[in-house]
Order: structure tokens, then C-alpha cells, then sequence
């Protein structure tokens, strides 16, 4: 018999979603914001979870992010998040707030839930207010269940121009336990083209703290989230959510545990997988551009280099037209506020070298070519003056981003 | 008879070049680095000019760069600048280095100066060696003059994938005495697409120090060339020179002078009209965008804000497809730095306000989309926090922009 070691592993469970992990549930319905599609969508938790969110960082913080801020400053717990596409319910005043107010309390009425237990998210188009005779009949519609169709329904609803649902879901072993995370997110793309804004939503039935949880996913999200740009731009309504019912029944999880690590890695593999999936499928975008970057001051000067070479306008437009302008790529770097040793910086397109101790080295164009055809392209780049890392996930930029942006809103 | 006080204003010279100014002569020749249009030019003065420049942040700058700077280092003076398209002498290592000191020398000896009195400049792709032999006898065939054919033939030579010339000239007078400033420029645009480079070379017979000239480049370069993006790119070749001849024969130019001022008018207006121009034909550019914030906590904040507005892809597209999608605006204020009250600004487009105190207001949308067909849009943005202004200009994002960036490189 073949001894593995599965059980010290991370698992990826490939048809797993948001009510994999014990205690949730999901439903996603048409309110009617949207022509056809569905537009509003609930997770729900079986108990109060533990609960962990970030926000976006921009000025214009928009109305349900201050609600769910509200919502879990009373006891740090969640129970649900009830979400709309089609209206972002930003730049929207003392009305808009109200409206996502109203919005959370008949959300806890359906559901029988205190309002202080449910968050509210929002996704469309800025300056807008809320049809709320739709929301309201909308929430009365929903009936959330754990069966995997009803993920499905959430997954979508929550979407707006995006071409393809994102979710992940992963499992390892704590205290001899399954744990399960499971998520689900949308992208960058509108219905009314404007800000494009990235939600994604975390369930797992770990057993942790909601300190213990809010610690790990800002962490994470540094690495995750926060590396992955379409168009550089930050909407008024990111956010990340995280609930975690403990059913799983693992001793409680806090950093001191000796496999909090696996938890760790298990969330962080979750965050990455829905941030890769977010910047796949940017608009317009055929191709996943991954940008390693090694040899930096430090891990922070790393992300930003990678960052900033996966968000190049020019980089992104080489990469459609798969041209290896490594100019382009030394530009970026050159461009960024880290610490660079002009005389000692190597790149490679896949596992073609281009550039090596800041000389340019000879290679096949056609093979270059050919590698720049793929659907998923690895830029490295080594600034050889620290051991400082970070990774950057972008896409291209094609003529259908321009033509998804330039249409008109209405 | 109408008296105007004319003689105490700024004219702008239409037919003016940078041949305009008392003392300058200018060349532009085929020297075969291009397939048929003029790739090597050349500014000459009758005298050892009073110089200053500014060079790219890139932590790559270009060889030809070094070669200038080490040029003015000797006596802070300029009697000539070299320039070629097509090569931009970047990421070429010590022979980059050499052929740029010899393309200075080479061009030392045809005009008869000493070497370290002539500047270089280069422009186009990164990472190629400059072909000398071509280098070679292109200088050989320079003939400066100061006719207007031979200035347009220099305003040519310097030009990639640019669709138009770029030029101004403006005059005042100080101490009785006639001023002149010419300047030409090149955009972003490349044979081979590449870093877009912005050169900027500017002549005039002011009599005044290096030193003051310095001084007056370095804060006009801040409010013009800087305050301009075309895709948010830096390049590793960017210059701007100027040379004074000082054969206008006013008292010499300090800051000190009771007429200084109408000098730095005329030097910003210089600056301004050739960043504008640069702007205005940005890759698969169809308008130019200003942006105009005030308001702000302070000038630097404002321009950042104005910088970050017209740099935004999504504003940019809009833009483009004549959307007055001011969501867009709000999403790049929100996503900046600087001071922002979320609750009292003002952003209108043209004349038409979209949203006062952060409250939207009800417009026509006709009118905003016939607004938008315009091939110049000013984007107003008031902060409220202060008195800082600041104002940036850029150019829509279009099809053609990734046309030409995604086109290969041979």
C-alpha cells in the first residue's frame, strides 16, 4: 500500500462552491435591475459565523459598504450577505444609505435573522439610486438552500459584464477535521459600462476567530486581491467577505495553532485562485498575464514592480499582439519607484531569456511568438539586489476593451 | 487710433520655428535608419549657448542622455544637438555608450565645435544598437541653415510614428529688445512600437545664465510636459533642451529681472503648446483631454488629481465613445492620494455640471454627447478643500491605440 501524505495537503475541490463548507446556504433570483439575468443573490450561514472583510480603498466608499461596516462593528459576527448587480448604489447620499439600510433589514426579515448579522454589497453603475420596489420584491423571492444549483444562482447574479462565473473551493485537515473554503467572486465588466468593481465572497466552516480570521484575510488579500489589476483603476464598491460557521469542529483556529498554517495557505490558495480567475476573464481580455518578480529590496517593492509590468497599457497590448517587446517590460521597471540596478536586471517571456544582467541576449522571435499565443503568459523578471518576491496577475488589452468601455451606457 | 498695450503681452508666432530665434540653424537628413522619411537632425547656434534640460526619472536613461548630461557638465553650454529616430540607444550597455559619444563627436567635427558643446538624443526601439555606419554618413550630409525648409526638415527627422510636426514660437520683449522662443517636439509613437519617447528641443536669443535657465525649465517642465500622459508611461529617453543664444541683446535674464516674467510666460507658453500638441497626438489618438481641479489643498494635489483623471483608461475610453460617464471621474478622484471631502465635490464636462457637493445632477444627455464629439473637452473638477489648481491634458483611448501597440515589432 502506497503511503501519501494527503492528509498534511491542500485539496483542490474542483465542483466545490460557496455552500460546500457545513452550515451555508445560497440563492440568487431575477429582481428585475437586469434585463434577463439574475440580479440578486444571498449567502447564508446555518449560526452566527466568525467574520473577516475588506474594503476598497477609494475616497468614495459606496453605501452598502458603510452598512456592512455597521453591520459587523455590533458583534463581529455575519450571518448572511445579500448582494445586487446592476446599480453599485455609490455617490448616492443620505437616499442611498437608507436604501442599503432598508436593503439589509428586509434581507434579516426574510431570512429571520437580526439585522446587525447581514452584510450588503453592490455592483453597477455609479449615481444611481436603488429600484427598491424591485429589491423589495426581489427579497421576498429568496430561498436559499445548500444544494449546488443554488451556488450556481448566487454565483451568478452577482456578475455583470464578466463571461464566466468565478469560484473556488479547497479543503485540508485541522485537529483531524475537514475544513472547507469555498468562494465566489466577480469581476471587472458592467452592464452599464463604468467603475469596474471586484467582489468576492469566502465561506468555510473552520472554526476561528473572527480576529484570528480578520488577520489572515488582510494578509492575504496583500498578496491576492490586491495584486491583480485590468485597468488600474479602484472602484467605490471592493470588497471581500469571509464568514466561517466553525461546524467543522476544529480546535479553535488562531496563529498560535499549530496548523494554522494550512488554514493560511488553504484561504490564501482561495483568494488566489478567485483573483486569477478575476483578471482571466478582465474585459475584453484573452489571455492571464502572471508577472514573477524576484531579486527585489523586499516583498513589497517586488508586488509593486510586478504590478506595475502587469498593468503597462503597452506590456498588455505587446502581450495581445504577442510581440516580446521586452522594452516595453524595462520601461515599466524602469518607471516604478523600487530600488533597480540599471546595470543588472534579468527578464524572460516563459522560459526565453531576453534580457540577462541588463544585456540583451538572442533568441527565436518565432519561438516567442509562438509562446505569446498561449491563454496564460509568465513574465519574470530578477532585479538582483535583494530577495525580496511578489507576483502580479493583469490581462491584455484588446479592441474590445475599448469597444466594452467607448459604448454608450444606456 | 486704438492704443493696446501689445508690447507688454505675449504673441504667439504662428509661422514661427526654431529657427526663429537670433543665432540658430537647423538640418534634417535620410540617413537610412528609416526606410524613407528623415531620421537625423541637428540645432546649431552661432554661439556657445547658455543651456538647461531635464531628463527622464526611467532608472534605464537612455546612453545618448548621459552623453548630455556629461556634455553640459563641462561649461553649462550647448552649441549643438544631434538627434536620430528610429534607435533609441537604450539597454545597449558600454557600446550603447561609445556610439553615442562618438555620434556627439562625429557631429562636433562636421560643424566644427568642440564635442563637449554638443548634445545627443535618440529615439525609438529599445535594446538595438545604433547602426554607426548609417550614423556615420547621415552627419556628413548635415548642413544646417537657418531657413524655414531646413527647420521643418529637423522637426521631421525626429518624428516616429507621430502624425503631425510639433511646433511653437512665441515673443515678448524685455529691456525694449525683441525675445524669441522656438521649440519642436515629438510625441509618443514609434517605427518599431516601442517605449513612446517625448523629445523636446528649444531655442531662443534671450540673454540669460544657465543657471536661471535651468531654474525656469525645471518648474515650467512641472506644470507642462510632466502634467501630460499619453498611456501612463515613462520612457528612457524622455529630454527637454533648451539653448539662449543671448543675441536678442536685452540685460541678462535673473529672476531678479523686473521683466523676468514676461520670459517665463513666454518659455510656459512654449512648454504648454508643445505638451498640448504631444498630447493631442498620442497613439490612435481622436481629441485632447484637459483636465482642470481646483480647489484642491494644494497645486502639487491638484495636478496629481487632474494627472490621474486623464490618465484613467476608463475615463479615457469614455471619452472616446462620447459618454459622459462622470462615475468614471469620481472613480479616479476616489483612487488618489490627495485631499478629498466624498461629500463636496463638483465635476462638470464642458459646461455642463454632472455633479455639485457630490450630489449628481440632472442634465441632457444630447448635449453632453454632442459636448463629447468636440476634438478638445475640458473636464472641470472643483475639491473644495483649498486654493490648489492644477491642470493635465491626454488623449481618448481608442482602437488605434491598440492597433499600433499590438502590431509586431518588424
Amino acid at each position: 500500500m502506497v503511503v501519501t501524505k494527503q492528509e498534511d495537503e491542500i485539496q483542490h475541490i474542483a465542483e466545490g462552491t460557496i455552500v460546500t463548507p457545513k452550515g451555508f446556504k445560497a440563492a440568487g433570483v431575477h429582481a428585475g435591475l437586469r434585463y434577463t439575468k439574475k440580479d440578486l443573490g444571498v449567502i447564508v450561514c446555518d449560526v452566527p459565523a466568525s467574520c473577516a472583510a475588506v474594503y476598497t480603498q477609494s475616497h468614495f466608499q459606496a453605501a452598502p459598504l458603510k452598512v456592512t461596516q455597521q453591520s459587523i462593528a455590533v458583534e463581529q459576527k455575519l450571518q448572511a450577505v445579500v448582494v445586487n448587480s446592476a446599480c453599485a448604489n455609490a455617490c448616492t447620499g443620505e437616499q442611498g444609505l437608507k436604501d442599503a439600510y432598508e436593503m439589509r433589514n428586509l434581507c434579516a426579515e426574510q431570512l429571520g435573522l437580526q439585522p446587525h448579522l447581514v452584510a450588503v454589497a453592490s455592483t453597477g453603475v455609479i449615481g444611481e439610486f436603488l429600484p427598491m420596489d424591485k429589491i423589495r420584491a426581489g427579497i421576498k423571492q429568496l430561498r436559499p438552500s445548500n444544494l449546488a444549483d443554488d451556488a450556481i444562482a448566487f454565483q451568478t447574479a452577482i456578475l455583470t459584464t464578466d463571461t464566466v462565473m468565478k469560484k473556488a473551493c479547497y479543503q485540508t485537515q485541522i485537529d483531524g477535521k475537514v475544513v472547507t473554503i469555498g468562494g465566489a467572486a466577480k469581476g471587472s465588466g458592467m452592464i452599464h459600462p463604468n467603475m469596474a468593481t471586484m467582489l468576492a465572497f469566502i465561506t468555510t466552516d473552520a472554526n476561528i476567530s473572527s480576529d484570528s480570521l480578520q488577520a489572515a484575510l488582510r494578509s492575504i488579500t496583500d498578496v491576492s486581491f490586491n495584486q491583480i489589476t485590468v485597468d488600474g483603476e479602484t472602484s467605490t464598491n471592493d470588497m471581500v467577505v469571509v464568514m466561517a460557521s466553525g461546524l467543522a469542529e476544529n480546535n479553535e483556529l488562531t496563529p498560535n495553532h499549530p496548523e494554522w498554517h494550512k488554514f493560511y495557505e488553504a484561504l490564501k490558495k482561495t483568494c488566489e485562485d478567485l483573483a486569477k480567475q478575476i483578471a482571466k476573464d478582465g474585459e475584453g481580455a484573452t489571455k492571464l498575464i502572471e508577472v514573477r518578480v524576484t531579486g527585489a529590496a523586499n516583498d513589497e517593492e517586488a508586488k509593486q514592480v510586478a504590478k506595475k509590468i502587469v498593468g503597462s497599457n503597452l506590456v498588455k497590448t505587446a502581450v495581445y499582439g504577442a510581440d516580446a517587446n521586452w522594452g516595453r517590460i524595462i520601461g515599466a521597471i524602469g518607471h516604478s519607484d523600487a530600488t533597480v540596478d540599471p546595470n543588472n536586471v534579468d527578464v524572460s517571456i516563459g522560459e526565453i531569456v531576453m534580457l540577462k544582467a541588463s544585456q540583451p541576449q538572442a533568441f527565436s522571435e518565432e519561438e516567442a511568438t509562438a509562446y505569446l499565443q498561449n491563454e496564460e503568459i509568465v513574465i519574470e523578471v530578477n532585479l538582483h539586489v535583494g530577495e525580496g518576491r511578489g507576483t502580479a496577475w493583469g490581462c491584455d488589452l484588446t479592441y474590445d476593451y475599448v469597444k466594452i468601455n467607448a459604448s454608450y451606457r444606456t
